[in-house]
């Protein structure tokens, strides 16, 4: 196995995490939970995101998140999701310097969830990704339902490779690829990999973002690291469930991927223990308990064999 | 990814899976459970154990289990667990044909789980496997703690080395390496395997047993399918807590492991809706919702990107 030595773990709790919850949380234990992530030792966490207060109440905040933010001089980087012009300039008024764009490789879930086909999402992000450039900004492009479609089912790896280039060829610093619905297993991973980097994407622009649904996503991040893909998402305390799979688990939870990082020794820059301490802290705001396995066992030091917590 | 094309899973949910839960099952309810495994397509399925009922009285109902398999004429193996020969004697007028044996690569854990050393337990089961052999029974072997030991931390893998080789040559036709408290990682197994194999022991009588307790459990699985690995342990329902870890998952769940083989295209003869059918029954019959993955999520019908339940 020829992992790379270093791997980037994007944490995705805040935004992601949080907006299907149905719990709203409030704005200052939001940056509580972003200050206890920083203090794990994660440096890119999606802080939030400008979409349509009304849309996604959970996130109406995101003003004041960022200004919360602003007050700390940390070096991390802190991408807000951006839907359209508006959002960007929101999102600009707000002193953000790194945007994500959302889009899918399935017409059908682009426009239950987005409102627009795929390539009217590319046709808008277009310009979004120019004007980010232009401001400086770190940018990151989500191809999601990437390995399936709940509306429509399996999703022709090449539609997610054509996308992937299209938001690529746009100006995306880098494209992460979603496993949405959490149907994918480490094969198709390594067979979208392949196909990603021969279309011509590099490796360092590509990131994976899998979900636990079925508990495999662990065996995906493994599939994505024999091919030396090198940064990928989670959510500390497994926020985020699967609105499409009512009660099921999510995205997988960062502190379980640092728990197979650790083991697997590639290095990450993170402590296993501040990210349950932020687990705790999240779990306890939306009154539910840890949705992770690592969050619900504990660590493990093979010193004493005891449980890490 | 050169995958094995064809992998057995055998099921330890009516012995591991039930020992440890604090609901007693009634026997009825356990044939229940056996005979909708089988129906799901499960040919080896470990029944119960000849442990002293004092110990374990979630299986003091042995002969009873035993009793009703015996009317089932179905070419199906049912191992038990045999402990000692007095076990084994009563294994034996139950009409058994299959037996395990228990050991572990830690003094510390066997000396607390089956009251004796490791090498007490090597010298107590180099006789039964001799007198199993004469009976012209199957025969399997666990090598327990192989990644990790609740009391004493890290483990030797050259430890589970020696001691799986040790019941190799006492005649078990398996060795089963087992991650009981679920601390191991793809790479320690892949480890492992080479390991296990460079010593002599063939890959066709090696299995192994992980738990998910840290979510790593397929994973791992996947670890063992890349050296060629062609058995894996699975617990339907996802039965069987990890006594040392309360609250937290335990086996492997079989719906887990055939949503992955079915997404790799691996064969194994179950049929997922099969093995919900009897994860159902047992979770309701333990009064708990169903610890798997897929259990909660269901599995997933790539045609209409409908879930499978």
């Amino acid at each position: 196995m020829a992992f790379p030595d270093r791997v980037r773990i994007y944490e995705v709790g805040p935004r992601d995490g949080l907006q299907n919850e149905a719990q709203a949380v409030a704005t200052e234990t939001k940056l509580e939970y972003i200050a206890l992530l920083r203090a794990a030792g994660l440096r890119e966490i999606e802080a939030t995101s400008f979409v349509s207060p009304r849309a996604i109440p959970q996130l109406a905040d995101a003003e004041e998140v960022m200004r919360g933010l602003a007050a700390v001089e940390d070096g991390a980087r802190y991408p807000v999701l951006v839907p359209n012009e508006r959002g960007l300039a929101r999102a600009e008024a707000a002193g953000a310097t790194a945007m994500a764009v959302f889009t899918a490789a399935s017409d059908a879930f682009t426009e239950r969830n987005i409102g627009m086909t795929v390539e009217s999402s590319l046709e808008t992000f277009g310009p979004l990704l120019k004007r980010a450039a232009e401001l400086g900004w770190w940018t990151r492009a989500y191809v999601s339902t990437a390995f399936g479609c709940p509306f429509t089912g399996r999703v022709d790896p090449q539609r997610v490779v054509d996308v992937a280039l299209r938001l690529a060829e746009s100006g995306a610093a880098e494209v992460c690829v979603a496993d949405t619905i959490g149907v994918g297993v480490p094969s198709q991973v390594r067979d979208m990999t392949g196909r990603l980097t021969a279309a011509g994407l590099p490796l360092v622009r590509l990131a994976y973002h899998f979900h636990d649904t079925r508990g495999t996503a662990l065996a995906n991040v493994v599939g994505g690291l024999e091919d030396g893909v090198g940064c990928f998402d989670a959510s500390t305390g497994g926020t985020g469930g699967c609105p499409f799979a009512p009660g099921a688990a999510g995205n997988l939870a960062t502190e379980d991927l640092v728990y197979l990082l650790d083991g697997l020794g590639i290095e990450h820059g993170v402590r296993l223990s501040g990210v349950l301490t932020a687990a705790r802290l999240i779990s306890a705001a939306l009154g539910r308990p840890l949705a992770s396995k690592v969050g619900q066992a504990g660590g493990w030091d093979p010193l004493s064999g005891q449980r890490v917590a």
